[in-house]
């Protein structure tokens, strides 16, 4: 039983997301520090003219780091029965587990010490295992799994759009090839050295160590530019658009549990929830930072889905909890903001604008009343305060 | 009849999407594979020092190529009464067929053949036509098609963008032809001669070969390729929003088609058809890759429109069809995933994020019924289980 | 009277788009014809080593050009009492007129002549006025006012993104100063010097002849060249975002005019044709062209605002005039295309896809009504029709 | 109590957006005009061989702004009780003042000021300071500040697309250092070397100074400069998305406050008056403008919401003042403009397109009573005119 419970603490801890106690935090941060650390000396270790003692610095650091990424592997491994995926004792689970891309990356990022033990003059391959730790981060950070998600999402514009890149590509190699491969032999002396020179020039890059010198290359080489500016610009609006578009509806789960939080929200039905979840937008706010300022306009209210808040009066203070609410005041009585609100420790809170209060409450009576309730509440407290 | 029966079933293979079976796929793809092999060979043939080895294998694979694309063509002569547009024997709809942009592109990929045999030493104009095959692929990808609707229908902004864009490159050649031509006789002796340096500098890929040198030449400069960012953003902008747009209604007629086949959507008026056509979104998965993974959010659900996917529970597994649908439990009960889901078969399933799902039973009552039935159902199934 | 009468007639030929007629096209046709030509003279006389009949050549065309212009200008100047805003004999709607921006354009247009003329060595100042004659163009085209509009809606933005951009060019040229110019006094000699780099840095045209060469250099010009990609970007967007908007506008209004010609839409109530000429797409097609091909998806519907379109059946063709549709077959029974279209004459039709038919017959029953009789009775044609 | 009145005016003149009067803005101008003028002298005391009269100009210009700063700064202490935020005489709002960054800004502007008197050789200490001061100008443009917030709201995707963009370059730079650090020590001989070639690719600007030259390296280049075009986009996107956002919602509260001075519009409720404000777009207009011409299409009516407009008749003008509305006859008529408009005084108009105009009437039809009320009593003034 004890077994089993060190099994499930060791999980909780090298895991991120499942509890955010302070060792799972300390443990996050150390390894994000330690994979960074790792990256940063390998790319050290390519600066010319290291003194032997840096050499053996670096050379303790990857060790280090190697070893630590070692025990982590190891601690994946004994903890993998607590994964909800891949958990149940059966060994279709572990080689599953195994094999998903993550663990895969860490085991790259475990040959390195491998070839530091046997074949330690392969530093080309040692180089790239070592800079591929940087994709380690992806754990801690959803990033790569969202753009992977757009590029399985937008597949089929993606590759309509490559596929006219592809043309005009084409032909821009072989016209150039036709038009100045005698003139430059060397630049343009078959489509596949041509090929060079459009792409650079196609993406706008243009370095410049290939240019067109005869007239009708010139001429040429304008059409060319025009066609890579507007084609070229597809599959870039295509990802950028799938990317916002992914990021609003992972935003989208994440408030809605927060929502859940708030008491004024409670007794909504499912459309109106929906659609506030659409409205809010969740901010993040560190211990001590200003939220908003006596004398601003009032432009949104906000709701604590965690953290606290400290409402600053003349003579008093008033700390806000989760669940509670502020800024309303100023939005519905439409004046500037009466008091400053300072983030006493890191709070989440969700901010309504001012145009989506006014329009949300008329659709929701209940939610009004409650707002303006609060308000009538506040004005008052102000008004009686010692002036 | 026997004679017709082979036409039609000609037809059916060489014309791609009539009849997705093995033959006419397997055609498709060696289609595919021979026009790109035909387009490698012309790009190949023009590396300097090929042996004459190479230069016969090169000429070889030409021929083949050749000899196929010819067979073809005369295939689809053969087949032209089969074709819905240009059927019917007469010859108005042949000659229609025959000047149709695919079929002229087709016989354009016949002329190397023809040059082969009556003038080898004409490879300028071999080249062209050789890597003009290139665009024969726009016959199995509808890419190139859309970037010309797209073009019609946005020619009006696209011609006052360019106007503009006209503009400013004359505007941009004459002044720094007034400004440099004397310092830069060669670079800047004549308006022509500077529009180069202009469309090298509007479309911001600024090779470097000819740059101002006087002050007021940088100066001019400057506000040339603030120009130029900013009004060359126009076109691109246009096209780029009116790619995807056109996207989106090629996507909307496909989902109507899909909808049709799941059983929880019959009975759903237009309105309500419409509106869920265009909050789905199509993902197609291949043989055995994992759709949900079991502990993931559950941030949306899948309806089956075609294909088979197995549910994976502890002690048994669960087979879904088309028209089926699985993820609701997630959704609904706000709860992580509670099975790993898998295509066992090429699968095309229909997307509805979380978000639209609450929406959307809450205007259509019947749906959310049919959902919750199944949810319950399915809860129960699980706790039937045996732990 | 018959004076008045042929100053009308006078001003309905020079001002384009009061009335279409032949005469008024042909004017407006060698109008722009006469500019560009004018301009193409300008742009050629720079080319050195002209001979001396060429030269007379651009000579005597720079005296044609500028006398139809001049003539043209007596004429808009004549007929101004017939212009409806600066109309009214009194002098102020003159001199206002005279004033107005392409008036004045025009104006500045007949400087070369008079250079010609009095000053004929004075080539620099006579190719500005020649190349300026292209924004004549601005009076046959709403591009340039399109674009005017734009940065007068947005000026604040955009001076608020103008005000970032100025403060990172700014920082970028000082930094740069402050680190390189030791190293590169030509380059980096002074801050307004190092300011020719920014600008080329930040708005990646990047020639290459201005480059950092020290370490602590390089790694700034890094963060200037993410600075500029991430925030030139605004005054981009901003004119881009505007540019579309202002477009959709535009064809709003012209919409608006047209649906009021097609008899199904009578009756309707303001707020539904509202929604439906936002849902309507403007398509100009030319004589000869096919619309819609028998065999093809059926994505769209159309009404025809002006011109004849036929419908080719296999034993007979339908011809539709200005008011009528087609299409709705396909869409509304969700079958491919029954028949080919083709235009007769130039013929503007307006676009209604297939989700939207869909989605406003709802929520209008009685054009419902009008599209599902006619397409009852267009089926029962192809049906009793010789098989 | 004139002491505190004192205080109290001084505030008003120096604090930009309190009290519009005449002092206040001609000390804001002034203001401006100063920051301008000594980020100018700066910038110009870079330029080498200055002559002696030169450099005691712009030591004399920079005295004067400093103390002019100094000036300010002071007033601004004096005048921080009556600040809305940080007044209440007490220490703490002092500080909380002081530290504030407008201030913290304001301070760094005076550090030349010290270092003329104390230590004149520290010149590029000094260029800093001076070039600092631009920042000054976000005290009177709230642009830095939007930008500030876009950078706070969307720092999670950013941070993602961060991450992405630092893999990348970290890719192509081990990937080309490891092609070519063999054949080009100097450019590739380090990843940290590299790494300058990789930003200076993927952002584009390709300078030239390093590019591959092998063809492994030239193959790799390509690939890295199309993830570039297509992953660099990413932070763009989600900026210039998240800075339109921004300035809407800023709009927003701009406008609310406007329509609240239009008779039209009272007893409206919050859900529509919320609506409308979203449909307006703010215009302002310098005296002495055209507005709108005769003849001109009617695509939008405008509502003055301060200023005053001419409307020009063929035998009277009629003056309109705040509050009230014109343009709605071309709009509700579908004809064209009947009259020219003009400013005569600074005025910020509300315009409301047709489509909008449209569409709201016919959700409120109290609006709709007034606005046709409006119509029928202008065309009957019209009417009523000698003609």
């Amino acid at each position: 039983m004890a077994q089993v419970s060190a099994r499930r603490r060791a999980y909780e801890i090298i895991e991120p997301g499942i509890k955010r106690d302070r060792l799972a935090l300390w443990f996050e941060r150390a390894s994000i520090l330690i994979i960074l650390a790792s990256v940063a000396g390998a790319v050290s270790s390519t600066v010319p003219g290291l003194d032997p003692d840096e050499l053996e610095g670096l050379w303790l650091g990857e060790l280090v780091c190697g070893l630590f990424f070692l025990l982590e592997y190891a601690a994946r491994l004994w903890t993998a029965a607590e994964h909800p995926v891949f958990g149940g004792a059966n060994g279709r689970g572990l080689i599953a587990y195994v094999t998903s891309p993550l663990m895969l990356l860490d085991a790259a990022g475990l040959v390195p010490l491998f070839l530091l033990a046997l074949r330690p003059q392969a530093q080309g391959a040692m180089l790239i295992f070592q800079v591929l730790r940087f994709f380690r981060l992806a754990r801690y950070s959803p990033a790569l799994a969202t753009v992977g998600r757009v590029l399985t999402n937008e597949w089929r514009p993606l590759m309509a759009a490559g596929l006219i890149g592809l043309g005009l590509l084409l032909v821009a190699a072989t016209g150039m090839y036709l038009i100045e491969h005698d003139v430059q032999p060397t630049s343009f002396g078959s489509i596949p050295a041509a090929m060079y020179w459009a792409v650079v020039t196609v993406v706008t890059v243009g370095y410049g160590d290939v240019v067109p010198i005869t007239a009708w290359g010139k001429l040429f080489t304008g059409f060319v530019m025009l066609g890579g500016l507007i084609f070229f610009a597809l599959p870039v609006a295509i990802i950028a658009t799938g990317f916002l578009a992914e990021i609003r509806r992972r935003d989208f789960i994440v408030n809605y549990g927060m929502v859940a939080r708030v008491p004024a929200f409670t007794g909504l039905d499912g459309a109106a929830l929906a659609e506030l979840v659409s409205l809010l937008r969740a901010r993040k706010f560190p211990p001590n930072t200003i939220i908003i300022r006596k004398g601003d306009e009032g432009d949104s209210m906000y709701f604590i889905a965690s953290g606290e808040v400290e409402v600053v009066l003349p003579h008093q203070s008033v700390a806000l909890q989760e669940g509670d609410f502020f800024g309303e005041v100023a939005v519905l009585g439409r004046v500037k903001r009466m008091a400053t609100v300072i983030a006493r420790r890191t709070s989440e809170l969700l901010v309504l604008d001012a145009a989506d209060v006014v329009k949300f409450m008329e659709q929701n009576p209940r939610v009004e009343a409650v707002l303006r309730a609060a308000m009538t509440a506040r004005q008052k407290i102000q008004e009686d305060e010692p002036a």
